[in-house]
C-alpha cells in the first residue's frame, strides 16, 4: 500500500500542475483525491499555488477537513469543499475547485453552460448554480465553514459540477484522471458556447448525444492520448513535480504509449 | 522508392506537429497522406497527440481503414474519416480532421465560415455542414463506422473542407503541404470572421476574388515562405520530430531558402 | 535602514516586472513605492520598461517629484502622478500607472469597471474617471504638470483607483504588495466583466460583499501563496531582477514557504 | 558610409523580428527601409517570413521596383507597395505592409480605425480605405503590378496608414523607428477599439489630442524605452537577428540605457 499512496499523491501533484498548465487553475483552485486505502479520508495540498505544488507539499485530511497530522503550514481556507463533497457523495473519489477564465463570465452573468461540442459532454447535462449570498447572506465568498460546504454539496446534487456565483466552479470524477479530462474539456466548452454566442444562439447536443459522448473521455484511447499530451506540455514548459522525497521505491506516473493487451487485441477493437 | 517514403513518412510526422504547433491540432485531431506509391493505401499515426508524433508512429492502411499489419498500440478510432475520403475523392492526397477553437464556434452555432481574406480563399467558396444526427441520431459524435465515413465523405463532395456540427472539421488538400496552408489559413479566416461580426456583417471576397487567390497558398513563392516559418517556429519550441529509425539515408524535410532556378529566371519572374 | 532600503528597492524591482510579466504593464507604466524612513520621499525607476527594471534603476524623489540626485538618465515623464498621490494621501504607500488592454475598453467606452468576483473586490466598489480634456483641454493626455497630478489626485479621492479616459488607469495601495494583488485582480475583473456581458448583464457583487471580500487579497495565505506564484511564474521567464549592486548584506524578498506562527497555532486558525 | 549602411542593413532585419515578435507580422508581410545615401532606391529582404530575416537577406531595389543586382532567391511578390509608395512620397523613410490579426475584422469590415487611446494617436486622425476590385475588378488581392501599387499610393495620399480592404493595411514613417512603432500602437489601438465596441460606442480622441499625443512616439524618451522593450523581448525569446557577414567593423543597433545629454541637462528637462 504505500507504493499505492505515494503513486496517488505523485498522480495529485502531477494533476495540479496540468490543470494549471491548461489554465484550468492559476494563483488559485485546488484538486484533491480521496485516500485510496481510507475513504474516510483525503489528500490535499498545502495552501499553494498548484502550478508549484510538489509531493512533500500534500497532506492528510479527515472527511470535516481537519489535517490528520498538526499543520506545519498554511492551509487552504476552502477545503470543507472537499470534504463536505466527499461525504456526501460516496462515488465521488476526486474534486477540483476553480476559477478558470472560461467559466467566469457565466459564474458572473449566471447563465448556464450547456454542452455543445462532443468532450464537453463530460460535464453532463447541466451544472446547476449555488449562490452563497441565498443562504449566507453577505460574505467574502470563500467557502470555509462546514455549513457552506454542505450547502454546496446539496446543490451539487448528483451532477459532475456545479457553478458557483460571482466565483467560481466545483468539479467532481470518478477518478482523478477523469476529474483532469472533465475539467479541461468544461472550460474549452464554456469557450466555445460563448465565442459561438457572437454567430447566434449555439445549438446544444441532443440529450442522447450527451449521454452517449460523456462517457468519451474515460475511453482508454482517450485518456491515454491526453495524459500523455498535457503531461508532455508540462514537461516541455520545466514544470514536472519533484519525486516524492519519502518514496524510492514508488513509480512515478509518467505515460507511457499505450500498447493493445491480448484481451483487446482478441475483442478485435475497432477503435 | 524506400526514401520516397522514408521522406513523406517524416513529413507526415512533420505536418502533424506544425498544425498542433499552429493551434488547429491539441490533444485529438489527425492528418494522413495517401500512401505515395499505392494509392490504395494511406500513412496515418497510432493514435496519439499530434504534437507527439514520430515518423515510428506511422502506420499504413487500406483504404477500408485497417491496418496492414497487426497493431501494437491503439489505434485512432475516427480513422475511417481518412479511407472513405481517399476511396471517394481519387485527387485527395491528404486529410486532417480536427476540432480547432477557431472553427468550433461556427461548428456550434451551424453558421458558414466564408473566404474574408485573400489566404482565406484556400477554403473555396464554402464549406458544406454535415450533421451526424441527421443520418445516425444519437451518437458519441465520433465517426467510426464505415457508413458514418461514407456518408461525411458525401456531404464533402467536390469541396475543400466540410463542417461537423457540434464537432468540428475534416479538410483535404492535393498535397500535404497544401492540407496545412489551408487548414491554417482557415482557421485564421474563421477567426477574423467572428471578429469582424462586432463591428457588422463582414464582407467576404468576391467570387472571382476566391477563384484568383485561392491559388495563392500553392504559389512556390508561398510555400517555400510557410513551410520554413512554421518548421522554425516549432524548432524554436524544442518540438521537432525526431528521425524514423529506419531511415539512415532519407533526408529530413528541412525547408532550405528557396533558390531561383535557371528556367525560373529566364521566365523573369517578378513576384 | 539600509538593509531595509535596500530590500524594499529590490521589492520594487521585482514589482515591476511582475506587473509587467502579469500583463497589467507593457513598454509603458510605472510603480513607485514611498520611501520607508522618509514619507517625503518615493522612490521609482529611471524611465524604462518595467520588465527591465533593475534595483540600480532605482531613484528617490520628493514629493514634488524633483530627483533627489541630479539625474543620469531619462526620467518618467508623468512622475507627477505618484508625487502628487503621496501629497494627498497620507495612507496610500505604493502607486502604480498603467495601460493594462483588460482596462483600456473601459477607459475608451467611459465605462465603469464593478467587481463581479470577489478577488475583484480588491478594487472596492468602484473607481471614478477622470478626463483629462474636461479641465485641462487639448493634450497629448500625459500627465505631466503639478496642476494635472493634483487634479488626477482629487478625482482619485478616498478610492483605491481612478479611471483615466482615453489613457488608462492609477492604482493605489496601503503596500506593495497590496497594490500589486489589487492592481492584477482589477484586470482579471476587468477581463471578466466584458465577456460576461455576451451573456447578459453581469451581476456585480453585493455592497456587503464586496467589504467582505475587498480584504481577501491582504490575508497573509493569500498573499504568500500569490507572490511566490507570480514570482516563481518570473522566474521560470528567466526575468528576474539582479540583487542591487551596492547590496551585498540585502537579503533578497524570495518568497518562502509560509510556515504557522506558534501564535497563529495558538488560534487555532482554520483557514 | 559602409559602415552606416551595415547599421542601417542591421536595424531592418531588426525591425522586421521586433514587428513579427509583436504579431503585426507573422509569414507574411513585409518592412523596407529607402537606402539613406539613395534616395532613389529601397531595401527589402528575399521572400522570406520576417522572423527569420537575417541582414544577408536584405536585397536593394530601384523605386521601380526591380532588384538592382540578378535575384538568387525568390523576391517578394508585393513589392511594389514600397516601390511606388517611396516614389509618391519624399517623406516616407520606411514601409511596412502586413496581415495584422488586430487590423483585419477592420480590413473585412470596412470600417475605420479611429485613435481611442494616447498611443493610438501615432497613425493620425483617420487611415483611408482601398479597395483593389474597385478599380482592378477581380484579383487574387495581391499588389503586384506597378499600376495597383501606384492607386495603393494615391490612396495612401498624406495619411500615415492605409487600410486594404479584405486584405490588411500598409504604414508609412518618417524612420525605421517611427514606423515600428506606429505599426505596433496602430494595432493596440485597432484592439482596443474592438473590445471597447462591447461596453458602446468607443469615444475617439478629440482632434487637438490626436495632433498632440501622436507626437508622443517619436520622444527620444519613448523611442529609447520602446526600442530596448522589443529588442529585450526578442533577445529573451532567442531570436535576435545575426550580423551582417560582411560587416566586421559594423556596429549593431543594440539599445543602450539613455543618458541625458548636457544640452538636455541645460534645457531643464522636466519629462
Amino acid at each position: 500500500m504505500p507504493d499505492k499512496i505515494n503513486e496517488i499523491i505523485e498522480e495529485l501533484a502531477l494533476a495540479n500542475r496540468i490543470l494549471a498548465h491548461e489554465g484550468v487553475l492559476d494563483a488559485f483552485g485546488h484538486v484533491s483525491v480521496r485516500h485510496p486505502a481510507d475513504p474516510s479520508r483525503y489528500l490535499l495540498s498545502r495552501s499553494r499555488s498548484p502550478l508549484l505544488i510538489e509531493p512533500d507539499d500534500i497532506l492528510e485530511y479527515t472527511l470535516d477537513s481537519e489535517p490528520v497530522q498538526p499543520p506545519k503550514a498554511h492551509l487552504y481556507a476552502e477545503r470543507v469543499i472537499h470534504g463536505c463533497i466527499y461525504q456526501a457523495r460516496h462515488d465521488v473519489i476526486a474534486v477540483c475547485h476553480h476559477h478558470a477564465p472560461a467559466v467566469m463570465p457565466f459564474a458572473i452573468a449566471g447563465k448556464p453552460i450547456v454542452p455543445v461540442f462532443h468532450l464537453g459532454a463530460a460535464m453532463g447535462e447541466d451544472a446547476p448554480f449555488w449562490d452563497q449570498h441565498d443562504e449566507f447572506g453577505d460574505t467574502n465568498l470563500l467557502v470555509v465553514k462546514q455549513e457552506e460546504g454542505h450547502s454546496l454539496a446539496r446543490a451539487l446534487g448528483r451532477h459532475s459540477a456545479v457553478m458557483m456565483n460571482r466565483h467560481g466552479a466545483t468539479v467532481v470524477g470518478g477518478s482523478l484522471k477523469e476529474l483532469v479530462s472533465r475539467s479541461i474539456f468544461m472550460c474549452q466548452n464554456a469557450e466555445y458556447q460563448l465565442r459561438a454566442l457572437a454567430l447566434g444562439a449555439p445549438q446544444p447536443l441532443y440529450r442522447g448525444e450527451v449521454r452517449l459522448a460523456g462517457a468519451l473521455s474515460l475511453m482508454s484511447n482517450v485518456v491515454t492520448r491526453t495524459w500523455e499530451y498535457w503531461s508532455m506540455r508540462l514537461e516541455a514548459a520545466g514544470a514536472m513535480p519533484p519525486r516524492r522525497s519519502s518514496a524510492k521505491a514508488a513509480r512515478r506516473p509518467v505515460p507511457k504509449p499505450s500498447r493493445v493487451t491480448p484481451r483487446e487485441r482478441r475483442k478485435g477493437r475497432r477503435r
